[in-house]
């Protein structure tokens, strides 16, 4: 970490990870690079053999985590908590903090410069974008963005590259479909900033009111790879080696004409997927509601719920790693 | 577990016990006979050995439970995570589901895939009837039902029943009468429903109002076990051996004259306990409000407080069968 | 633990410590002798080695500590549950105290009994006065009061007079300014009550409507401790060893005009420090919302979250001390 004399970080971006993941924040998915992403599926890879050997390491023992969640998400604190568990760490759970030092007047970093002196690692998820980064700032302690608000949520977007890897075997050479909310989805935005990295090509399913913001596609185009919008899936489906589902909500559209046009679009059948490939696997953030259907949870191609798996991996390896023992 | 292809259990009722619990459910106590009562119980006075020796072992070392309260109970949920904690295990705690995924429409399939994909067992509370065996229909991990509305809370019965059983030193021969809202309890219920398996007689005493449904009372009859019903717990209070007392709430009652009249019949004082017998016990599956005078607390007779630490054996127990550690 | 009868202690006040920690419940500031706190703060010292070292010890393996907290206070819940984990030792995190049992109208003293037959400890917040004695009263198990309403918080009092020892290497001598709502904060009584075992001079700084009461300022002055009283923080800063600093809230006053007329005497500056000594600290039990300037922070003088985190290693001493592994 850069400290700015009396233990305050530089304010700043948060660093790349070209020097190590020992003692850095997790940000953002522009800190990573190819090496940064291999290194730690490489270490993901480890952790989930050890959790299916014998459910857990003292890798970590002895050390504490502050789960620091403004908004309730129980998919990724659930996530981090049993990741920290399994590396033999400890927990300080605040799901509350809207009931406590918080609604007396308390800022940010005055909340996050407490619970770094009792945690060695903090992970944050604030409905505010950039409250990681400013935590980040005034942290001694590596911070883990685990959401803000519109803004990212880096440890997401690896666990969905590191399903595709998993899953595929690698990731240069695919065809990536991303299909459903593509405005709003701040988890869509990491992933495709993330695989541009990769030598692949991306397809955006949406309807008009919900396609890729702009700056992002300007984004991935500049990285020279292949792009192609549509507002079908079906157009797409036969082609695609991944298919990364979201959920089309109702509320987005002031149109309700609007909204009954298109829905059908964006669910995912068995017969939508009799037309795709054999080897191909369909992803979600989760929660669903409707946009996949439920009769595909045994097809083997459904990938979603593994992916929540990789999610345990990734996240212990990321704690390890910025913890100094992966 | 009884699988259904791709790692779906077979839909149906929760099977017994008979080939051990290793990887089973706990959803209802039809599934046990006597002999899985006598193995859960020999093996929570191991664990409670343990616990007075030590505090607590490293069996489970490794292990994360996910506990899972869709509606709060502080009792129950503090007593698997002190159960969990004491044999070396990990716990996520889940208190807060509905400021979560469920809130966003998840289905209950949906967050148990997720959280078993976390966690090596999974404690599953409930408002809806079923709700655990939904959640077992669906889980490659054990789920343990603890409570599901006014369906079956099954490690309530096990502790019940083990409490008697630690306190008297058997099952066999004793007079158990129990005393208060026997139409919405299902702590009773299950209870008579597990006493069934022992050659005891059970009187049921209660407000017309509130008396034993007609289909649990026929459930016990058929068993072959000597019933009887009465108003008025005085006139049975010389002859048991264990009074298990819940509460009458002046709620259930339209007519609040009716419940002034009965009220006073079901409080249980130290002028009442006068005519019990020096051995025998007076259990409450707690909270109380008034139905069990303060002044009773130091009657060694008073079970109560020893009912909710025999709670955390039990459950020891069970998460260890189920885990394959027992 | 004096014991009456079946298992229920003695009502009264909280005994003293002299004969030592092991089994006691820790309730009042009123409780220890310079000898007791000398202890304590030597515990603490090796709790910080150990932790500086190698983040946690075993100390507690296997012990369950039960964290009840009936309003929600982050800081200190955290500082409990990671002094624990530091210790070896598991948490069971009771944060939604009103969404449970209570609600359905159970009483502190079940709650209590309940929780002690799953925990070996417990840490009680509560909103009344004389809840934790009361808990004490009832509970085998010791009990540690971690703020009762206006009443005590004596382990808050406990860190801040360590952190004095601490940083200024003793505690007779010294020169201590309590500043801001001398009135309301039982944080600044429990700590001036401890300040009268040390040879210090003590200043009170507040607006006239937020006066040390008199009972605690004649329970000072009747230790023979020289002891005075100001408006104003300006007079009081160049002499100081300690400002501690709470906040002046607007609430507080009827009349705004007031407020506006007083509230700047109680903010603190780097202009106003530039006025204090080199070797001095400046405290604040946090959380802070404008009584201290951000700018303040970087002040090698600014000593709060160096507090904050002595909270952990005092806590971790008395968590040992009472279930005598200290």
């Amino acid at each position: 970490m850069t400290t700015l004399g009396n233990g305050i970080k530089k304010v700043g971006l948060a660093p790349n990870l070209k020097s190590g993941f020992y003692g850095q924040d997790i940000i953002s998915v522009r800190q990573f690079t190819r090496e940064n992403l291999e290194y730690i599926f490489a270490v993901a890879d480890e952790m989930r053999a050890v959790v299916k050997r014998v459910g857990s390491t003292d890798l970590l023992k002895g050390h504490v985590l502050a789960c620091v969640f403004y908004e309730p998400s129980t998919r990724t604190s659930s996530s981090f908590i049993a990741a920290m568990s399994r590396l033999g760490g400890s927990v300080i759970p605040i799901n509350e903090v809207r009931f406590s030092s918080v609604t007396k007047g308390e800022s940010l970093p005055d909340t996050i410069r407490t619970l770094e002196s009792y945690a060695d690692v903090i992970v944050l998820r604030h409905p505010e974008v950039g409250a990681s980064q400013v935590a980040a700032e005034y942290a001694r302690k590596p911070i883990i963005n685990a959401g803000d608000g519109v803004g990212e949520h880096p440890t997401q977007a690896l666990l969905d590259l590191y399903t595709i890897r998993t899953e595929l075997g690698n990731l240069d050479g695919l065809h990536v479909a991303m299909v459903g909310d593509l405005r709003y989805g701040r988890t869509v935005h990491s992933l495709a900033r993330l695989l541009c990295l990769y030598d692949v090509r991306m397809t955006f399913v949406a309807p008009e009111l919900l396609r890729l913001p702009l700056d992002v596609l300007n984004d991935i185009r500049s990285c020279g790879r292949p792009v192609a919008e549509s507002y079908s899936v079906q157009d797409a489906i036969s082609d695609v080696d991944v298919l990364y589902v979201t959920r089309v909500q109702r509320e987005r559209f002031a149109d309700q004409a609007q909204y009954e046009a298109v829905k059908d679009f964006y669910v995912i059948t068995p017969e939508l997927m009799a037309e795709a490939k054999e080897r191909m696997i369909v992803m979600h953030p989760l929660p669903r509601v409707n946009e996949i259907s439920y009769s595909l949870d045994n097809d083997p191609r459904a990938a979603y719920f593994r992916q929540m798996e990789n999610g345990m991996y990734i996240r212990m390896a990321l704690l390890a790693a910025v913890l100094g023992k992966a």
